[in-house]
Protein backbone atom coordinates (compact mmCIF):
# COMPACT_ATOMS: atom_id res chain seq x y z
CA UNK A 1 0.00 0.00 0.00
CA UNK A 2 2.72 2.36 -0.07
CA UNK A 3 3.19 3.02 -3.74
CA UNK A 4 0.32 5.69 -3.60
CA UNK A 5 1.90 7.34 -0.99
CA UNK A 6 4.73 7.29 -3.49
CA UNK A 7 3.17 8.08 -6.08
CA UNK A 8 0.87 11.21 -4.04
CA UNK A 9 4.68 13.20 -3.15
CA UNK A 10 6.21 12.43 -6.59
CA UNK A 11 2.90 14.49 -7.98
CA UNK A 12 5.08 17.34 -6.29
CA UNK A 13 8.59 16.04 -6.18
CA UNK A 14 10.70 13.39 -7.26
CA UNK A 15 12.20 10.75 -4.49
CA UNK A 16 14.64 8.66 -4.29
CA UNK A 17 14.23 5.15 -3.30
CA UNK A 18 16.01 5.47 0.05
CA UNK A 19 14.41 8.96 0.13
CA UNK A 20 11.03 7.14 0.16
CA UNK A 21 12.18 4.31 2.38
CA UNK A 22 13.24 7.05 5.09
CA UNK A 23 9.92 8.72 4.95
CA UNK A 24 7.67 5.67 4.75
CA UNK A 25 9.17 4.19 7.85
CA UNK A 26 8.04 7.02 9.89
CA UNK A 27 4.30 6.28 8.78
CA UNK A 28 1.99 3.38 10.15
CA UNK A 29 -0.46 1.11 8.35
CA UNK A 30 -3.77 1.18 10.13
CA UNK A 31 -7.08 -0.96 8.88
CA UNK A 32 -10.48 0.12 9.79
CA UNK A 33 -13.79 -1.04 8.74
CA UNK A 34 -16.98 0.94 7.98
CA UNK A 35 -18.38 2.97 10.92
CA UNK A 36 -15.36 2.93 13.02
CA UNK A 37 -13.63 6.84 14.01
CA UNK A 38 -10.32 7.53 13.58
CA UNK A 39 -10.56 10.64 15.39
CA UNK A 40 -12.83 11.32 18.41
CA UNK A 41 -14.11 14.50 19.90
CA UNK A 42 -12.32 15.46 23.09
CA UNK A 43 -9.49 13.02 22.76
CA UNK A 44 -5.83 13.81 21.82
CA UNK A 45 -4.69 13.83 17.73
CA UNK A 46 -1.42 12.31 17.26
CA UNK A 47 -1.86 11.30 13.90
CA UNK A 48 -2.33 12.65 10.37
CA UNK A 49 -4.00 10.08 7.87
CA UNK A 50 -3.16 9.62 4.36
CA UNK A 51 -6.23 7.68 2.73
CA UNK A 52 -4.98 4.23 0.65
CA UNK A 53 -8.52 3.08 0.02
CA UNK A 54 -11.64 4.19 1.53
CA UNK A 55 -13.77 6.93 1.99
CA UNK A 56 -13.97 8.86 5.26
CA UNK A 57 -15.70 11.95 6.50
CA UNK A 58 -14.97 14.50 9.46
CA UNK A 59 -17.48 16.43 11.38
CA UNK A 60 -18.51 18.67 13.96
CA UNK A 61 -22.00 18.25 16.27
CA UNK A 62 -23.18 20.80 17.97
CA UNK A 63 -24.91 21.11 21.23
CA UNK A 64 -28.11 20.27 19.70
CA UNK A 65 -26.68 16.98 18.34
CA UNK A 66 -27.13 18.06 14.25
CA UNK A 67 -23.64 17.27 12.59
CA UNK A 68 -22.04 19.77 10.33
CA UNK A 69 -19.51 17.82 7.50
CA UNK A 70 -16.32 19.73 7.55
CA UNK A 71 -14.62 17.49 4.79
CA UNK A 72 -14.85 13.99 2.94
CA UNK A 73 -11.73 12.44 1.87
CA UNK A 74 -10.86 9.13 -0.19
CA UNK A 75 -8.09 8.03 -2.24
CA UNK A 76 -5.10 9.50 -2.05
CA UNK A 77 -6.43 12.67 0.33
CA UNK A 78 -5.66 13.10 3.47
CA UNK A 79 -8.03 14.00 6.65
CA UNK A 80 -7.82 14.95 10.18
CA UNK A 81 -9.17 17.20 12.66
CA UNK A 82 -6.20 19.76 12.12
CA UNK A 83 -6.59 21.97 14.73
CA UNK A 84 -5.82 19.90 17.07
CA UNK A 85 -3.31 18.03 15.47
CA UNK A 86 -1.17 21.21 14.63
CA UNK A 87 -1.89 22.65 18.38
CA UNK A 88 -2.13 19.35 20.21
CA UNK A 89 -5.42 19.98 21.81
CA UNK A 90 -7.97 17.43 22.11
CA UNK A 91 -10.43 17.18 18.96
CA UNK A 92 -13.73 19.06 18.30
CA UNK A 93 -14.23 16.88 15.22
CA UNK A 94 -14.99 13.39 14.39
CA UNK A 95 -13.21 11.35 11.99
CA UNK A 96 -15.16 8.07 11.13
CA UNK A 97 -14.97 5.64 7.99
CA UNK A 98 -17.77 5.36 5.67
CA UNK A 99 -16.47 2.60 3.97
CA UNK A 100 -13.60 -0.16 4.83
CA UNK A 101 -10.81 1.81 5.03
CA UNK A 102 -6.77 1.65 5.01
CA UNK A 103 -4.48 4.63 5.70
CA UNK A 104 -0.97 5.48 6.56
CA UNK A 105 -0.89 7.61 9.95
CA UNK A 106 1.77 10.09 10.50
CA UNK A 107 2.20 11.41 13.96
CA UNK A 108 3.09 15.34 14.41
CA UNK A 109 6.65 14.56 15.70
CA UNK A 110 7.33 12.54 12.95
CA UNK A 111 6.08 14.82 10.12
CA UNK A 112 8.04 17.16 12.29
CA UNK A 113 11.36 15.09 11.97
CA UNK A 114 10.61 14.47 8.47
CA UNK A 115 10.68 17.98 7.12
CA UNK A 116 13.32 18.83 8.97
CA UNK A 117 15.78 16.02 7.82
CA UNK A 118 14.65 16.15 4.13
CA UNK A 119 13.75 19.22 2.33
CA UNK A 120 11.86 17.81 -0.28
CA UNK A 121 9.15 16.79 2.04
CA UNK A 122 8.96 19.87 3.74
CA UNK A 123 8.45 21.15 -0.01
CA UNK A 124 5.42 18.58 -0.26
CA UNK A 125 3.95 19.66 2.79
CA UNK A 126 3.82 23.31 1.79
CA UNK A 127 2.85 22.73 -1.64
CA UNK A 128 -0.05 20.68 -0.56
CA UNK A 129 -1.16 23.02 2.44
CA UNK A 130 -1.10 25.69 0.18
CA UNK A 131 -3.59 23.67 -2.09
CA UNK A 132 -5.44 23.28 0.53
CA UNK A 133 -5.49 27.15 1.36
CA UNK A 134 -7.03 27.75 -1.37
CA UNK A 135 -9.61 25.21 -1.99
CA UNK A 136 -11.12 26.34 1.59
CA UNK A 137 -10.76 29.94 0.49
CA UNK A 138 -13.30 28.54 -2.33
CA UNK A 139 -15.07 26.87 -0.18
CA UNK A 140 -15.76 30.14 2.00
CA UNK A 141 -16.80 32.04 -0.89
CA UNK A 142 -19.06 29.51 -1.82
CA UNK A 143 -20.90 29.77 1.19
CA UNK A 144 -21.18 33.28 0.50
CA UNK A 145 -21.68 34.19 -2.51
CA UNK A 146 -23.74 30.48 -3.85
CA UNK A 147 -27.71 29.40 -2.87
CA UNK A 148 -27.82 25.82 -2.38
CA UNK A 149 -28.11 24.91 -5.86
CA UNK A 150 -24.69 26.80 -6.52
CA UNK A 151 -23.07 24.81 -4.01
CA UNK A 152 -24.07 21.57 -4.76
CA UNK A 153 -23.12 22.30 -8.54
CA UNK A 154 -19.74 22.59 -7.58
CA UNK A 155 -19.69 20.15 -5.70
CA UNK A 156 -20.49 17.61 -8.37
CA UNK A 157 -18.11 19.65 -10.99
CA UNK A 158 -14.74 19.28 -8.54
CA UNK A 159 -15.71 15.77 -6.75
CA UNK A 160 -18.13 13.94 -9.53
CA UNK A 161 -16.78 10.57 -8.01
CA UNK A 162 -17.71 11.70 -4.50
CA UNK A 163 -21.40 11.40 -5.69
CA UNK A 164 -21.18 7.60 -6.63
CA UNK A 165 -19.70 7.08 -2.89
CA UNK A 166 -21.65 8.64 -0.38
CA UNK A 167 -25.26 9.33 0.75
CA UNK A 168 -27.49 11.70 -0.24
CA UNK A 169 -27.84 12.62 3.46
CA UNK A 170 -24.22 13.53 3.75
CA UNK A 171 -23.66 15.66 0.65
CA UNK A 172 -26.68 18.42 2.20
CA UNK A 173 -25.00 18.19 5.26
CA UNK A 174 -21.65 18.76 3.48
CA UNK A 175 -23.37 22.03 1.37
CA UNK A 176 -25.26 23.01 4.60
CA UNK A 177 -28.68 22.33 3.50
CA UNK A 178 -31.77 20.13 4.22
CA UNK A 179 -31.83 16.60 2.42
CA UNK A 180 -35.38 17.71 0.98
CA UNK A 181 -33.75 21.05 -0.09
CA UNK A 182 -31.14 18.70 -1.91
CA UNK A 183 -33.67 16.50 -2.98
CA UNK A 184 -35.26 18.89 -5.15
CA UNK A 185 -31.66 20.16 -6.26
CA UNK A 186 -30.75 16.95 -7.80
CA UNK A 187 -34.46 15.38 -9.08
CA UNK B 1 10.39 48.61 7.71
CA UNK B 2 12.50 45.43 7.12
CA UNK B 3 12.22 44.58 10.77
CA UNK B 4 8.54 43.86 11.26
CA UNK B 5 9.19 41.14 8.49
CA UNK B 6 12.72 39.75 10.06
CA UNK B 7 10.33 39.58 13.20
CA UNK B 8 7.67 37.74 11.99
CA UNK B 9 9.80 34.77 10.76
CA UNK B 10 11.49 34.62 13.83
CA UNK B 11 8.37 33.89 15.51
CA UNK B 12 9.02 30.44 13.65
CA UNK B 13 12.48 29.86 12.25
CA UNK B 14 15.79 31.91 14.37
CA UNK B 15 17.73 33.71 11.58
CA UNK B 16 21.02 35.08 10.90
CA UNK B 17 21.64 38.18 9.68
CA UNK B 18 22.96 36.77 6.22
CA UNK B 19 20.31 35.06 5.83
CA UNK B 20 17.61 37.74 6.54
CA UNK B 21 19.60 40.07 4.41
CA UNK B 22 19.19 37.14 1.53
CA UNK B 23 15.11 36.66 1.92
CA UNK B 24 14.45 40.52 1.83
CA UNK B 25 16.36 40.92 -1.14
CA UNK B 26 13.68 38.93 -2.48
CA UNK B 27 11.40 41.33 -1.59
CA UNK B 28 9.72 45.18 -2.86
CA UNK B 29 8.56 47.06 -0.79
CA UNK B 30 5.76 49.22 -1.76
CA UNK B 31 3.57 52.03 -0.78
CA UNK B 32 -0.28 52.72 -1.53
CA UNK B 33 -3.11 55.27 -0.60
CA UNK B 34 -6.40 54.56 0.76
CA UNK B 35 -8.46 53.15 -1.96
CA UNK B 36 -5.87 51.75 -4.14
CA UNK B 37 -5.71 48.63 -5.05
CA UNK B 38 -3.00 46.14 -5.03
CA UNK B 39 -4.79 43.17 -7.04
CA UNK B 40 -7.52 43.81 -9.47
CA UNK B 41 -10.26 41.18 -10.83
CA UNK B 42 -9.21 40.30 -14.23
CA UNK B 43 -5.70 41.01 -14.00
CA UNK B 44 -2.52 38.81 -13.44
CA UNK B 45 -1.48 38.25 -9.57
CA UNK B 46 2.15 38.33 -9.88
CA UNK B 47 2.95 39.07 -5.91
CA UNK B 48 1.44 38.20 -2.06
CA UNK B 49 1.99 40.83 0.15
CA UNK B 50 3.03 41.03 4.00
CA UNK B 51 1.07 44.06 5.88
CA UNK B 52 3.71 46.13 7.37
CA UNK B 53 1.20 49.52 7.83
CA UNK B 54 -2.03 50.02 7.68
CA UNK B 55 -5.23 47.90 6.25
CA UNK B 56 -6.34 46.38 3.48
CA UNK B 57 -9.30 43.68 2.38
CA UNK B 58 -10.17 40.92 -0.25
CA UNK B 59 -13.03 40.34 -1.76
CA UNK B 60 -15.31 38.69 -4.07
CA UNK B 61 -17.92 40.87 -6.30
CA UNK B 62 -20.83 38.79 -7.75
CA UNK B 63 -22.63 39.27 -10.70
CA UNK B 64 -25.20 41.25 -9.16
CA UNK B 65 -22.30 43.89 -7.79
CA UNK B 66 -22.57 42.30 -4.20
CA UNK B 67 -19.42 42.42 -2.59
CA UNK B 68 -18.39 39.81 -0.39
CA UNK B 69 -15.00 39.65 1.66
CA UNK B 70 -13.00 37.11 2.30
CA UNK B 71 -10.05 38.70 4.20
CA UNK B 72 -8.88 41.52 6.38
CA UNK B 73 -5.20 41.86 6.81
CA UNK B 74 -3.32 44.68 9.30
CA UNK B 75 0.25 44.83 10.91
CA UNK B 76 2.17 41.52 10.31
CA UNK B 77 -0.87 39.55 8.20
CA UNK B 78 -0.25 38.71 4.51
CA UNK B 79 -3.10 39.41 1.95
CA UNK B 80 -3.36 38.05 -1.82
CA UNK B 81 -5.91 36.47 -4.37
CA UNK B 82 -3.87 33.51 -3.11
CA UNK B 83 -5.97 30.20 -6.06
CA UNK B 84 -4.47 33.30 -8.74
CA UNK B 85 -1.44 33.87 -7.42
CA UNK B 86 -0.19 30.37 -6.67
CA UNK B 87 -1.80 28.65 -9.61
CA UNK B 88 -0.73 31.85 -12.18
CA UNK B 89 -3.95 32.55 -13.24
CA UNK B 90 -6.13 35.71 -13.30
CA UNK B 91 -7.59 37.18 -10.17
CA UNK B 92 -11.22 37.15 -9.34
CA UNK B 93 -10.67 38.79 -6.11
CA UNK B 94 -9.89 42.17 -5.71
CA UNK B 95 -7.47 43.49 -3.24
CA UNK B 96 -7.61 47.17 -1.82
CA UNK B 97 -6.63 49.80 1.06
CA UNK B 98 -8.91 51.06 3.55
CA UNK B 99 -6.03 52.75 5.01
CA UNK B 100 -2.91 54.04 3.09
CA UNK B 101 -0.47 51.30 3.22
CA UNK B 102 3.22 49.78 3.32
CA UNK B 103 3.69 46.31 2.01
CA UNK B 104 6.44 43.80 0.73
CA UNK B 105 5.74 42.03 -2.05
CA UNK B 106 7.09 38.50 -3.03
CA UNK B 107 6.70 37.08 -6.62
CA UNK B 108 5.85 33.53 -6.75
CA UNK B 109 9.36 32.47 -8.71
CA UNK B 110 11.23 34.21 -5.68
CA UNK B 111 9.21 32.63 -3.36
CA UNK B 112 9.73 29.73 -4.96
CA UNK B 113 13.50 30.48 -5.12
CA UNK B 114 14.29 31.24 -1.42
CA UNK B 115 12.09 28.26 -0.05
CA UNK B 116 14.55 25.79 -2.50
CA UNK B 117 17.73 27.85 -1.40
CA UNK B 118 17.03 28.55 2.41
CA UNK B 119 15.46 24.85 3.69
CA UNK B 120 14.63 27.14 6.80
CA UNK B 121 12.32 29.94 4.88
CA UNK B 122 10.68 26.95 3.55
CA UNK B 123 9.78 25.65 6.79
CA UNK B 124 8.49 29.11 8.06
CA UNK B 125 5.66 29.09 5.21
CA UNK B 126 4.94 25.58 5.75
CA UNK B 127 4.21 26.43 9.46
CA UNK B 128 2.35 29.77 8.46
CA UNK B 129 -0.17 27.81 5.55
CA UNK B 130 -0.83 24.79 8.30
CA UNK B 131 -1.89 27.82 10.78
CA UNK B 132 -3.92 29.30 7.84
CA UNK B 133 -5.65 26.01 7.21
CA UNK B 134 -6.60 25.73 10.80
CA UNK B 135 -8.26 29.29 10.78
CA UNK B 136 -10.20 28.51 7.48
CA UNK B 137 -11.52 25.71 8.85
CA UNK B 138 -12.63 27.22 11.29
CA UNK B 139 -14.72 29.61 9.70
CA UNK B 140 -16.30 27.30 7.53
CA UNK B 141 -17.39 25.49 10.61
CA UNK B 142 -18.58 28.95 12.10
CA UNK B 143 -20.76 29.78 8.38
CA UNK B 144 -22.23 26.44 8.84
CA UNK B 145 -22.82 26.14 12.77
CA UNK B 146 -22.77 29.78 13.95
CA UNK B 147 -25.33 32.77 13.51
CA UNK B 148 -24.87 36.05 12.94
CA UNK B 149 -24.85 36.84 16.37
CA UNK B 150 -22.22 33.73 17.08
CA UNK B 151 -19.79 34.73 14.05
CA UNK B 152 -19.79 38.27 15.42
CA UNK B 153 -18.97 37.22 18.48
CA UNK B 154 -16.09 34.93 17.52
CA UNK B 155 -14.73 37.66 15.43
CA UNK B 156 -14.63 40.20 18.25
CA UNK B 157 -12.60 37.60 20.13
CA UNK B 158 -10.07 36.55 17.68
CA UNK B 159 -9.45 40.07 16.25
CA UNK B 160 -10.27 42.69 18.80
CA UNK B 161 -8.32 45.35 17.15
CA UNK B 162 -10.27 44.76 13.62
CA UNK B 163 -13.16 46.34 15.20
CA UNK B 164 -11.28 50.08 16.04
CA UNK B 165 -10.36 50.38 12.85
CA UNK B 166 -12.39 48.36 9.73
CA UNK B 167 -16.05 50.44 9.17
CA UNK B 168 -19.07 47.92 10.21
CA UNK B 169 -20.65 48.03 6.81
CA UNK B 170 -17.62 45.93 6.15
CA UNK B 171 -17.64 43.94 9.02
CA UNK B 172 -20.86 42.74 8.32
CA UNK B 173 -19.85 41.78 4.80
CA UNK B 174 -17.38 39.49 6.05
CA UNK B 175 -19.71 37.92 8.47
CA UNK B 176 -22.11 37.46 5.70
CA UNK B 177 -25.04 39.22 7.08
CA UNK B 178 -26.84 42.92 5.90
CA UNK B 179 -25.30 46.22 7.44
CA UNK B 180 -29.20 46.36 9.74
CA UNK B 181 -28.61 42.44 11.11
CA UNK B 182 -25.01 43.99 12.71
CA UNK B 183 -26.24 47.23 14.15
CA UNK B 184 -28.96 45.26 16.46
CA UNK B 185 -25.88 42.80 17.25
CA UNK B 186 -23.94 45.66 18.67
CA UNK B 187 -26.07 48.17 20.43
Amino acid sequence: MSIELRKHIEKITPLSDKEFDYILSHFTTRKLKKHQFLVQEGNSVPNDFFVVKGLLKASFTNTEGKEHILQFAMEDWWICDYQAYFNQTNATLNVDCLEDVEVLSLSLSNREKICADLHKIEHFFRRKSNMGYVALQQRILSFMNSDAKGRYEQLLKQYPSLFQRVPKTLIASYLGVSRETLSRLTT
